[in-house]
Order: C-alpha cells, then sequence, then structure tokens
C-alpha cells in the first residue's frame, strides 16, 4: 500500500490509518460499530474489515470483546493490524476470502458477525438495468450472506449496513436462515427515502420482523456543510460513539 | 349475510354497506386506494375485494377505470355488487378463489392489481413461535403474490398492503418476478415502528427497490379519541381521496 493518511473516528478518540486512494471508511462502518449489540465478553467477527475502523470502533465502545477480522487483502490486513495496536484495542486479523475461509476460521463460531459488502453498482443503478448485470450483482452479496450464517453460532446475530435498494437482496439471501429482522432506514433527511439500511438478523430465529422508523443524519432541509448539521441523534453516533438500538429498539 | 351497517367513507362521499360481524374494511383499504397508481382508462383487478372498499375508492377517485374485484364469499361479492350500484362506480364482481381463479378471469391481464391479503395471526405473532406455524402463514401469502402476478401484464403495477412484519415474505414471494418495488412504511406515529407497509411492484421488473420516508398516521404523541389527530396528509388521504404518491414519490 503506497499512501496513507490517519483519518480521526468518534471525534479523534480512534486514530485510524487509511490508503489515499482505494476503498476508504466512514461514516457508514461507524454506524455499523454502533448497531452491533455485542456485550462485554463476546466474540465478534467482521468480514471484509478493511483498515478495521468498525470493529475497532465496537471495541472501544464495548469492553472486553474478543474482536476478529476477515480480510481478503493483505495491504489491508496489515494496516488494520497496526492501527488496532495504535488504538490499544486487541483485534486478530485474519487474511483470508470470506468464500474460502482460513482453516483457523472454519471451525470457530461466533455470537456476532459484523459487515459492511461492497455497494456493487454504487451510483449507477439504471432503471430497467438488464437482467445478467443484476444477477452478476446478486452473487456476492449472497455469498457474504451466507459467509456470516456460517460463522455465527445459533442464536446469534448478523448486524449488516447495505445500500437500502438491496434490503430486497439481502432479505432473499437470509431466506429461513435468520429471523427477528430488525430493519433501520437510514435516510440523509427527514422526508427522504432511505439511502442505507442497518439490518439486525438472528440466526435460527423465526420470530417476526420489524421495520424500524428511520435514523435521520442531517437535520437542515438545505444541505450546509459536512457535519454542520447533523441531527443530535447521528452527532451521538458519529462523533461519541453512541449505540443505535437496533434489536432493542422499543416498540411502545 | 345477515345484518349490514352503512359506513362512510371519504368523509361520506361514499356510503357502502359491511357486514355487522365479520370482516369489514377500513382506513387500510383506503390507504390501498390512494397507493394505486392507475390513469383512466386501465384495467384494476382487485384480488379478495370483500364488500368493494378499496375498488370503489379507487373509482371515486380515478374515472374511466375498467374495475374488476374477485372475492371467495358470496355474500361479499353480492354486497359489492350492491356497493357499486348504489355508489354509482362501475364494479364486476367475479365470485371465486384465486388459487383457481374462474375460467372468465384466466384469459384477462390487468394494468393493475390491488389487494389488502388478510393479516394471519394477527396480534398473535409470538417471539420464536414454532416454525410449522410460520410455514401455515407464508403459504397463502405466497399464494396471493403469485395470483397477482399472474393477472397482471408484463409492465403491470402490483399494490398491496400488509401488516409490517409481513415485508420479508412479501419480499420473497415476489422473488425475480417483479422488480422497482416502492416500500411506503406506515407509522402510527412519528417515532413508531411501521405497523404496515404499502408496497408496489412492476411485473418483469429489474429496476432497484426503494425505502421510502414513512406515511404517518396521527400527529400526536398521546394517542386521543380516533380521528382527532391525523396528520394533514393521513386526513388527507382518508376524507378527501388524496392520492399517496408510491411509485413517482421524488427522489431529491
Amino acid at each position: 500500500m503506497t499512501e496513507t493518511r490517519i483519518d480521526g473516528f468518534l471525534d479523534g478518540r480512534l486514530r485510524i490509518a487509511q490508503p489515499l486512494r482505494g476503498y476508504r471508511s466512514g461514516a457508514d462502518a461507524v454506524m455499523l460499530a454502533a448497531a452491533c449489540p455485542a456485550r462485554p465478553g463476546q466474540a465478534v467477527l467482521e468480514l471484509g474489515c478493511g483498515a478495521g475502523v468498525a470493529s475497532l470502533c465496537l471495541g472501544w465502545r464495548v469492553g472486553e470483546l474478543a474482536l476478529s477480522g476477515l480480510e481478503r487483502q493483505e495491504d489491508y490486513a496489515t494496516l488494520a493490524r497496526a492501527n488496532a495496536t495504535e488504538n490499544g484495542i486487541p483485534l486478530e486479523v485474519l487474511t483470508g476470502d470470506l468464500a474460502a475461509p482460513p482453516p483457523a476460521l472454519r471451525t470457530r463460531a461466533f455470537d456476532h458477525v459484523i459487515m459492511n459488502p461492497p455497494y456493487f453498482l454504487a451510483g449507477t443503478a439504471a432503471p430497467d438495468r438488464g437482467r445478467a448485470e443484476a444477477r452478476q450483482e446478486e452473487t456476492p452479496l449472497a455469498a457474504w450472506v451466507d459467509a456470516a450464517l456460517r460463522r455465527l453460532r445459533s442464536g446469534g446475530w448478523l448486524t449488516l449496513i447495505q445500500r437500502a435498494d438491496r434490503l430486497g437482496a439481502v432479505i432473499r439471501a437470509l431466506g429461513d436462515r435468520a429471523g427477528a429482522l430488525s430493519i433501520l432506514p437510514v435516510a440523509a433527511r427527514r422526508d427522504h427515502p432511505a439511502g442505507r439500511v442497518l439490518l439486525a438478523a438472528r440466526k435460527g430465529s423465526r420470530s417476526p420482523m420489524r421495520l424500524l422508523a428511520p435514523f435521520v443524519m442531517h437535520a437542515e432541509r438545505a444541505h450546509m456543510r459536512d457535519g454542520e448539521d447533523l441531527t443530535p441523534g447521528a452527532a451521538d453516533v458519529l462523533r461519541n460513539g453512541a449505540p443505535i438500538e437496533l434489536i432493542n429498539a422499543k416498540v411502545s
């Protein structure tokens, strides 16, 4: 990896080196960490951990976790290990492909799996695009969901963040292998369609799904400068590392 | 059918006889009619039309529709025919089961299908209920979706309203036979989880799905008397027969 830059997360509480070019984690990774309902002492696996942003945010918020990350690209895995050390948060990083995980991972079952699968075709989803293209897109996401479910213990929770237009693909990939789905639409502004969804699902559960009130990122109608118009809830998550109550959200 | 009562819909613009006991349509049927994007001159089929509330609300809002309803129970079908005549809105009502539709229907293709499938297990969905029970529930909803897709022309729209916790089952039933899903969560109050979803899907389309900002029914935090605390949007739909822009909702 040629060049990296130190980015601050959680208002600078975490300082994480990321490549200048290529995939860089941002708010999505922080939101993912906030939504994982892990408790101290539990084992958590992040699929595709990149430079480790989500796992390290989670480790900052919840103590005494056994954190593991799987990353296909060796340079990102190396970065993630260094970032964990720099921030004093234990994180085991394994290198390997989620479709063919390393033997060290294949026999283990986790209490939680978290992931932020790549957003294929981001910004290029044309109306009525070709069937072949849609299929091509579907397969990888199903492979992510399948790998996650295989690594979870029965009753364990999968938490993921994904583009809102992929929600149907996620639900189809989960099939009847998980239940108790909690779906949190994430919208840029109050009356806007969701841009992202945060989703939690419990392996082996048959409980009904819930579609929660949206999590709204920005307070103002017109877009001002980045970070200046966050809602109090979004600011609390992104700056203070507050949790997002996905599975315990009150139904009143 | 033993006893009926005349209910007013759309602020009394429609007067519809419904049975005193048994299934009675209410706000859900009015919302369903409001969300159907039918244009004058198009053919619309309602599966399970009951006493005809949704079809008649739609016929009141959009002129020159060819409206048809399929109803399994003869007494409801008779009521629907009488209600159509009383309100001066042409509605053809066929008696038959959606899983084995009458021959008169089997060769026809519609521009729109609307439906409000029965909410199985309403109020009884226990956490982690048994697998057998969940399966029992799933089959009928899949049969409704299948029947709807069979009766649609390619490019035609299915519009349905359903309990929010059945959204996953609807998405799985649609599979890859429809696309361009627009999902509108319907919530009792602003920060509440959705109780219902309105969903539109286009037969044969591969367009991505959209998860819209919720439609909120009540304005006040505390529940006051029925009908006194509707949001302006809900009042406009339920009292004035205003449309709900499900498939043309702006993405700004």
